[in-house]
């Protein structure tokens, strides 16, 4: 029999019954009746019961022995009484007899209990990791992970994808967000930067020849940290040549769908082809271009309703450039409780309240319809009516309004919607909605500045290509650029590139880069573009956060098996730590430390 | 019709004749034949010949065009004359008549040629790195190891392994080779290290109860560079709990030999289980602890039949201690002339000369056999042929002898042996031969700091455990450590570790580390082997000289896509290079530049 185990501890069925078996595991658990002793003996796989009675050779050592030591048992497999299963375990229909018992290693008390993961501050879990992960929620989630980047990578490979690997000491990009830098040894005062993501190189690899990349790629950003953001993150980066935009969406929808299918615990998953939303509805229709469209409220401008009315708050912001009023429409929020809860909420949030009209039967009538709140009596019946009418809502429905500058309350508007939503049962939590959001813009304004970004990626192509860059307003330009958005998260960014370099240097020229400037940050690029670049596109979904979703997480660090903490930290291995001079010396670099100001 | 293909380059068949197609891809070779322009059209996929007549639209356009340009052709797939068939290209049956041509992006002048592939300088092909990925070699290793890759990830999967990634940013390790550092902007004076290995990692995961890891893990080691050693490389890493070494090797093995026998070529890989060689026998028969099995000679110690022999160098080389005679037998080696070649070459190497004895024909006879060489003549004939017959040796073969303290004359005796087998044609390089080095001492002595020091992994478990520790001469413990050797490389180290505090603490007393230099240097492990360790063990294949071996390589640069040069840069990207003082001030560091000496 092998020295340390016949079985698992997930492996015994009631079929077992009457043999032999031979465990290891971890003590998950222990419970004195009586004079027999029960153990709960814990591995990865499973937990399986056993019994020591006061003759077992090791009895004495065992029940002195402290919850998650690690020991070696046999014994005899035996069916429990039926009324004794443990329909919990997938081994409780059975018990191992223990007739032997050896201590692999015994435990010393510990500063996080593992059974019941009772709740205990992050900096102890994460200065106690290994024990963390061996608590049943985040080894299940670690677990997940893998899983799901197994199933991704055979998603991609079943998709014609192959995976190459990017270097990770690389150049620092000059653009996006901070870089990591590394010290070079054998180049005095030069640093590699460790990737952002691996951008440049997997547009490179198009212009290799390699058709269809894909790479669970490390990715890291120098940046303070967040519930949903870490230093070190994956994605799931894709890039493709010789390709349309809806090529890139039909390529990844299946493997989005059958992932989310796969391990989405039963909810209900957006069929594909995925709603493709234009950027400038989805701020409209939902207040943000990260929409949750599990909740089906569709914002409307309802301005018409409120220019010139008797309403004058409403009417003389409707007087100046840029102004509009927007309507949340609440199917069964009508009521003067709810209405005057989300009026509170808003004032909570820092606004001046949220106007409503609610519908319902008059106050002692058997049936009919009225509007009441301020703003019906003083727009008046017909502009009330048409406003219902447009809505399409009904007695017992309300709608609340936001007015002002739609830059400026848009964000708000998103949240309202939300809040209403969620307050009023609306949102069917029980699936994962997935839309495209397209047609962002290339450029944006920049009021500080006073000049004209990129919006986004710098990379992506202009829809029209050069004759847009050349006739139109670049506020109008839109571009080949996308998001995967799911129950309101943004799951990846992409795009159509910008393969041609005569139109990458006119996209620059007009967010301000001069030809030099972008040789010197991008000439890498720029230079392979020179010898034959094919079209192409790609995006890049974030593997954290898609098994954050999976696992029903809300921190990326309850996904991650040795995360840092918010303060970019590794406590259990003492990262970052000082280095040696000896170290500093070979890497020429001196520490040059904050003046403390006492 | 896709606006840029109907079909990949690769695709088009026979059966395809009389259809329409639309192609894109690069411009690989334009061949003029009379006014008909021939153009092999190239993509990831394959290569499809393209015909382009006088009255073609675009012939002029496409006639001026340079190789490697992109285009997108439309046109009629026409059968080739049989006899025009090219058996070379999976598409050699057809050619594509242009009817319709657009460029999608026209190439410069070339700075290196991709069709042919010529020999160019190694900075020229990396400076074009995107030029050189197209070519045929480079781009098949970059696709074989994704795919080799792929295989291992699937093949572990079907063991029962599972992927977790370690972190990358992570605390430096003080032994082993150099560290890259990293600079934490939100901890003045504090850095992160790139790790050399998951090494504490993965134990940790064993530690926390994951049971059977493995992880394709990005290493990092600031060395000197050297053909087959990078800065930044690959290695699955396998880790597995509840085990003994065997139950290591026959995980591993089925997924060498399948990955082997998948990418091999048709090359005849050794079925497992593979041998296993203690390292002290592969010393006294090979030379190494790396020994190239496809080579069939084993070295024997011949040094009874020369101690107190009338060939007084060895007899007296003999009476000293330490010493020993080795032959290296030499079937088919049996002439002065190939003797004589071997004892020039070994003059070549800085020794002496080499040894023999050969055995043939007495001069003018039909039949018989002779001792011949100045060796046989002062042993005498009864030492020659007792000598010969332990080396089961006959006419027409000869033995090499190196004498002298085996610790100095192992390595020359192993290059000897490698480079008879080479030269008499012995070996049989159509194969893969794999087997364990096991056994390696734990400790060795350090005859300049005359101390014990640890022969390899100080984390590897003795063999005898803490009592071995405790009784035996550290020079005679065995640790469970192994090697996996493929025709002469190392492909991997690894070991069962040692889970127990207590004889870990031991077996770093023994080389001179104190209690408290193992808890400040290796803290975080040690703390965690107090809550319960389950005996576990692993090893970690080099992914980069396993893809280098299958695609018939000698350099590792010729299997990544993106690598860095000899000296540590990359010439395309321009890494390393410098900072902006702004980074550096965020990172509070400056350069110290070495002083130039004038």
């Amino acid at each position: 029999m092998h020295i340390y185990r016949s079985h698992t501890c997930g492996a015994l069925r009631l079929s077992d019954a009457g043999s032999q078996a031979r465990l290891s595991g971890w003590v998950h658990r222990k419970r004195d009746f009586g004079g027999l002793l029960f153990i709960d003996l814990r591995d990865h796989y499973g937990i399986t019961q056993l019994v020591f009675n006061p003759s077992s050779p090791g009895f004495a050592k065992v029940e002195r022995l402290r919850a998650e030591s690690v020991i070696r048992v046999d014994g005899n497999v035996v069916a429990r009484d039926p009324e004794t299963f443990n329909p919990n375990l997938d081994t409780g229909e059975v018990e191992v007899r223990v007739t032997d018992v050896e201590v692999l290693s015994e435990s010393a008390e510990l500063p996080l209990p593992v059974f019941g993961e009772p709740d205990y501050p992050e900096e102890v879990r994460l200065k106690n990791r290994f024990l963390d992960l061996r608590r049943e929620t985040l080894h299940k989630n670690i677990v997940l992970r893998s899983k799901v980047i197994q199933s991704i990578r055979n998603r991609m490979v079943g998709q014609g994808f192959l995976e190459y690997q990017t270097p990770i000491l690389t150049a620092s990009s000059p653009e996006g967000a901070r870089d990591f830098l590394v010290p070079s040894r054998m180049h005095p005062g030069k640093f590699y930067a460790l990737p952002q993501a691996p951008q440049q190189f997997k547009q490179l690899l198009m212009v290799s020849g390699f058709d269809r990349y894909f790479q669970i790629a490390p990715c890291f950003r120098d940046e303070d940290l967040r519930a949903d953001r870490s230093l070190e993150f994956y994605q799931l980066d894709v890039e493709m040549s010789f390709v349309t935009q809806e090529d890139v969406f039909a390529a990844i929808e299946p493997v989005i769908h059958g992932l989310f299918t796969e391990f989405g615990d039963g909810k209900r998953v957006s069929s594909y082809p995925f709603q493709r939303i234009p950027y400038k509805e989805s701020i409209a229709k939902y207040g943000s271009d990260k929409p949750d469209l599990r909740n089906p409220i569709e914002m409307q401008d309802v301005s018409v309703h409120f220019a010139g009315s008797g309403f004058k708050v409403f009417a003389s912001i409707l007087e100046q450039d840029g102004t509009a009023v927007w309507a949340i429409p609440a199917k069964t929020g009508g009521s003067r409780a709810f209405c005057d809860k989300m009026n509170s909420w808003a004032q909570g949030e820092g606004q001046k309240g949220l106007g409503y009209i609610f519908w319902r039967t008059p106050e002692g009538a058997a049936e009919g319809l009225e509007a009441a709140g301020p703003i019906a009596k003083n727009i008046g019946e017909e502009r009330t009516e048409a406003l219902r009418q447009q809505l399409g809502l009904d007695n017992g429905d309300a709608a609340f309004f936001v007015a002002g500058k739609v830059d400026e309350f848009v964000k708000f508007a998103g949240s309202a919607r939300t809040k209403v939503g969620t307050d009023l049962g609306l949102v069917d939590e029980d699936q994962f909605r997935f839309c495209w959001i397209v047609d962002f813009p290339m450029f944006e304004w920049n009021d500080e500045e006073k000049k004209i970004d990129f919006s986004h990626n710098p990379f992506s192509m202009p829809q029209g290509e050069m004759e847009a860059l050349l006739t139109k307003d670049p506020r109008e330009i839109l571009a080949y650029q996308y998001d995967i958005v799911c129950n309101g998260y943004e799951l990846c960014s992409g795009a159509i590139r910008n393969h041609k370099q005569e139109i990458m240097l006119k996209a620059f020229e007009i967010a301000g880069y001069g030809h030099d400037v972008v040789e010197s940050q991008f000439g890498g690029m720029l230079n392979a573009f020179k010898y034959g670049a094919p079209p192409h596109g790609g995006l890049a979904p974030g593997i954290d956060r898609i098994v954050m979703l999976l696992a029903g997480q809300t921190a990326i660090r309850e996904v991650i098996a040795f995360p840092l903490n918010q303060q970019g930290q590794d406590v259990m291995m003492s990262a970052p730590s000082d280095a040696l001079d000896k170290q500093l010396k070979e890497l020429h670099i001196r520490t040059a430390l904050p003046i403390k100001v006492g």
